[in-house]
């Protein structure tokens, strides 16, 4: 996994835009959002999927590179002060801070672009490419990361069932962590039902996983210090926002997590010992539970 | 032209996400930053490109719905108060004064996932939507408009040549201009070297209709006033952004447009009569200079 992303980064660096000597730091500011660190977790997924179908690795990182540039583009718009007005991501002053609210603005643009644009430019056979830019499209839509931003922000300050909570979720970061499996697994696959079952399996999984990492989010803003976090803790209470553990409690949440974490591992056990690497990223997720 | 507006009007009525009762009103803002009218200067340029290689009517609304998408994705987040503060755009308020700033950022997210998504689920061989995505994204990319509004912001306050002017309209409006053309006029030829002379004459084209629409807005700005621009006019001079007319004066400046208006025309001469559409854009553009 470590390897997975040293690759990833690597295409990062290598795909992303160099500062020119423009008198603009636009690029620089869209290095500095994307080329930080992270646990590269969506990237990861990618990979996993992909060893799953014998995707060639080469695409399989720039697919991985692709993703995190939309990832990093919502969290670069998501930390801006009309949002979640955030100074502090991966330990280190948020885009905005560093290089102004305007620059962040079209830092994100910019990297949902050349999202898109790594994609159009894979070598891969042109139907693929376009799938992947579909249900990359899809993952940031209305009804992905863009709706779900969009609900957790009318959620401030309401008492909600951890239904809504629970659905706001699965579109704010559900939506691409499913899209970052679909997207590995596809690329060596033909469009057709003979591997319905496998997506089927990575949905499922997707499902129980990418809750998971949102619920364990919503314990450690409330249990780890910012330090530990790299981001400010204690946020959510904050800004008043509603999540798994202002409304179902620490322990109901822990409980969730862990649920959905079981969940995740046998939706794949069908897959058999290919799906390996996707167990262990659920082993390592679930060790912050213990 | 009037025609193709209305379609492309309808294509975007149809592409577009419904509001579905939801809590948010992302989709309802996301509506009210399109279907206000404009002019549909880029889609209209697609349609007229596509007229020279008989593209499908139905896969051209769409596409110059999904650039109007992205158009207007770039003028919500342009207009927000970290960029260039303004309060009206078409005579009504900006995305972000009628529904607040963090929709607005959002609205201009999902615009361009939505475009990326029109031309992923386009009908027509993925061989052909791959190489419209790719113009699209490196139309907004840091080489386009990001890059360009990213300059321009930095060229706030200062005294600068007037080709350092000219370099940051060319990525800031001039990229999409070009990917219109460019887009309109690919969607019915295969990728071959046999067609270089069309998108030779439609790059030149574009070269000096989308820098002379640029100008123009230039002049505008200072000789209109805002009941007739539909947006404050004087902007340009209070934010203390250099412009063709604050570098050149307003008689040089019209005297350029009235330059780049004609080589466009020259330009498109080789295309024959097919060409006609693009050479009313030109006249009807060219009328509030005289």
């Amino acid at each position: 996994m470590r390897a997975g992303a040293v690759r990833v980064e690597q295409a990062l660096a290598r795909l992303l835009p160099t500062a020119d000597g423009a008198e603009t730091d636009l690029i620089a500011a869209m290095r500095y959002a994307t080329l930080q660190g992270g646990k590269r977790t969506r990237a990861l997924l990618c990979l996993a999927a992909g060893a799953l179908s014998d995707a060639p690795a080469a695409a399989l990182d720039d697919i991985g590179a692709a993703l995190e540039m939309v990832h990093a583009c919502t969290l670069v718009h998501d930390d801006l002060p009309a949002m979640d007005d955030d100074v502090l991501r991966r330990g280190l002053p948020t885009v905005h801070v560093q290089f102004g609210e305007a620059t962040a603005i079209l830092v994100g643009d910019a990297l949902q672009a050349h999202a898109f644009l790594t994609l159009a430019q894979l070598d891969a056979p042109s139907d693929t490419r376009i799938r992947l830019v579909r249900e990359l499209a899809q993952a940031i839509s209305t009804e992905g990361a863009a709706g779900g931003q969009a609900l957790d922000l009318a959620l401030v300050g309401k008492r909600v069932a951890p239904e809504r909570i629970i659905a706001m979720h699965k579109m704010k970061s559900g939506a691409l962590v499913r899209a970052a499996l679909r997207m590995g697994a596809l690329c060596a696959l033909p469009e057709n039902s003979a591997h319905d079952a496998l997506y089927r399996a990575l949905d499922r999984f997707s499902s129980g996983f990418g809750l998971a990492l949102q619920v364990v989010d919503d314990i450690l803003d409330v249990t780890e210090d910012t330090a530990t976090l790299g981001k400010t803790s204690g946020k959510d209470a904050d800004a008043q926002k509603p999540t798994c553990v202002s409304i179902m409690g620490l322990q109901a949440s822990r409980q969730l997590a862990l649920d959905l974490y079981r969940d995740a591992e046998q939706a794949i056990v069908p897959l058999g010992p290919r799906a390996q690497q996707l167990e262990q990223m659920l082993q390592r997720a679930a060790t912050c539970l213990r």
